[in-house]
């Protein structure tokens, strides 16, 4: 019985995740390897400060090719200089060494502590005593998805079937986010395989409007980190014809569900903010731009007062509102419909911009539900767009000010 | 997309997982609710010595009804005296006030610290406030997942649908059982939820079967906990006939699944050694009775001498042989053969007990898979029992005489 699909369940995929010391009592080293060379994409943080492993597999995914992706947690590899760039050096070689392929097909990435000494013996040790556990079993997958966690209270983990020109692809994905006790830490990696066939500057483009529409569109604490990284590898072990172009067939459906792939993940992240009461969907329609309806969602969702009122259950429109105009793109709030209230129901609270009446006790108990959305709607186009974000509530301040260095 | 199906995926059934405060940042508090009362049955440990939430649950599931089941982790509440007894009551009336059922019908469950006063307040506090996101989204499934785990390194979990005379049912579980770092806290507990309609007392001889041949035929330190306990409980959900009578369509299919169910969580529990570097099959065949090919796997499965010639790559047939033979059972090694070898390949070692020749090179190679299996075939019968267990490592020793008290 397959009980639990997952990486494992990627054909030519095979994984493996251990604890080789850096944490003290968990997994924190990953290993995905793909048994012929994939087609690799990456999105890369935007933060001005990298860490080395960003460097490194920048370089090594530049050509669009790749074969095995090796995750450790617990150390960042941040900050670290000269030491941590000779480290992420070392971990490429050693997993390299171990699999008997190129160095840059092999790419690296790192999460944990930043500026801490990069524990590169341990972790070259760990590679080399786990690179020959890699497995097609299916704990193999879980021991993969717990190993690249940090202050994660659960792994985020997706697998899903579809057609591709009349071929089975399987896709899988393993991320992770934090939970929001230590904001500091929250490192967003995210790594996809699929056995379709596609061709990697395809690939990578596809990839990134992927992310714009997921990871981009979550918001937890509003920082990204120095060690931000999605990377998909596609090994064309379904056998379809290869996508070459947007036209061809199969490339929508390979689309879509690397989409809803890094959706889910995604959510998963918001979802998993200990400090957070309510997982918040928003979603601007009818707005005049995509670009538009991203920016007012990401500052509406990364409002503090915004957040503290999905806390109190208070449907304050007007912080809302408020917040939009903010977000420094022509908003006319007299245009705009807005909808307040659960995932269930929805209640109109302004239309063309007049507060409309509504049941306050009937709102205080749709605002008491764990998942909340909210909605504008602008009339002024056609494009819309939907993230996630938490509210921010008193155990997020206690847990922020109390656990500090 | 329903990229993971788990708990949440069974009719009728909400859970939910969170953090309260025992563990300093992991999820510590689960609950599970079906909305209507349930079938219920449950298997506890055999240890002389039980912690409080067993006497308590073992009272509540007397009647074979059951509609909710409460675990923390964190704090066994073992050894805890009146105090203790007092705090699985309160868990247990907690949940049925802020749930609106009877008391009778909660059952509760701890793992974690022995000997350490109960937080009786905090898990109250816990209670009252999560009880309210009892929720169908499969995050929350998730989040019960990971609030049960104590040393464990990754959630252990399953789902699937199969018929019952007609009808889809669906089936989830959920188990923990330790690392082996901490041994002393390696309380097995492991909760399985179906919208099946069983008759109680056949659910229960049901679920004795189905632990004898999965959760009873692990070891890891051949230790049972204070603590343990596999509860399942049957909601009616899928609207089949109630089975009655093991004679009743869907009966055999009920409990293929549940077998196939526990032995996937119980094979996960093995897997999940950190000082272990192999996971080991043991099979026995052609037994006189089942009862005698348990004995001997049990046996063998949990001598020091076998599980470190595993960890060397020995094939050392002899201390098997001389396992067996301490099992307290007839057991006539001039009839068996046995067999070593990996998942995919074994070697018969012995021949109607003669020593045959072997590749010497092959067996190492094989010996150094991460899935070892070893069959004995005795030739006296027609009984045949699996177990699984792992090897002894350096790293285990090494761990469990560093970590102590």
């Amino acid at each position: 019985m397959d009980m639990i699909k997952n990486l494992t369940n990627v054909r030519g995929i095979k994984c493996w995740g251990a604890h080789t010391g850096i944490k003290s009592l968990r997994r924190d080293l990953a290993i995905i390897y793909s048994d012929v060379v994939a087609s690799a994409a990456g999105v890369f943080t935007q933060n001005k400060v990298t860490a080395a492993p960003v460097d490194l597999t920048k370089k090594h995914i530049a050509d669009g090719k790749a074969q095995a992706i090796v995750i450790n947690a617990g150390n960042a590899n941040a900050a670290t200089g000269e030491q941590g760039r000779k480290g992420a050096e070392a971990m490429a070689q050693t997993m390299a060494d171990e699999l008997g392929i190129d160095k840059e097909l092999v790419l690296v990435s790192s999460t944990g502590i930043i500026g801490e000494p990069f524990p590169t013996d341990d972790i070259v040790e760990g590679i080399k005593e786990n690179a020959k556990k890699l497995s097609k079993k299916s704990n193999a997958g879980s021991f993969a998805a717990n190993a690249i966690l940090t202050t994660d209270t659960y792994p985020k983990e997706g697998f899903t079937e579809f057609d591709v020109d009349g071929y089975e692809v399987n896709m899988a994905g393993i991320a992770k986010g934090s939970g929001m006790i230590h904001p500091n830490m929250a490192t967003m990696l995210a790594f996809v395989v699929t056995d379709a066939a596609i061709e990697s500057g395809l690939l990578q483009s596809m990839v990134k409007e992927a992310v714009d529409k997921s990871f981009n569109m979550i918001t937890v604490d509003g920082d990204t980190s120095t060690n931000d990284m999605v990377l998909v590898l596609a090994n064309g072990k379904a056998h379809n014809d290869i996508i070459k172009t947007e036209q061809d067939p199969g490339y929508d459906n390979l689309k879509e569900n690397l989409e809803e792939m890094m959706t889910h993940l995604a959510k998963q992240i918001v979802s998993d903010g200990e400090g957070a009461s309510k997982f918040i969907q928003y979603e601007v329609k009818n707005a005049s731009s995509i670009d538009t309806a991203r920016k007012l969602i990401r500052e509406i969702s990364d409002s503090t007062l915004v957040k503290a009122a999905m806390f109190g259950r208070d449907p304050n429109w007007g912080r809302i509102i408020g917040a939009a105009g903010n977000a420094g793109i022509p908003f006319d709030y007299t245009k705009t419909d807005l909808y307040i209230g659960s995932d269930k129901n929805q209640v109109k609270m302004l239309d063309q911009g007049v507060p409309q009446p509504f049941d306050r006790n009937m709102m205080k108990k749709l605002l008491r539900e764990s998942h909340i959305h909210i909605t504008l709607d602008l009339h002024q186009g056609e494009a819309k767009a939907v993230g996630w974000g938490t509210d921010l509530t008193t155990d997020y301040v206690m847990f922020n000010s109390v656990y500090t260095t």
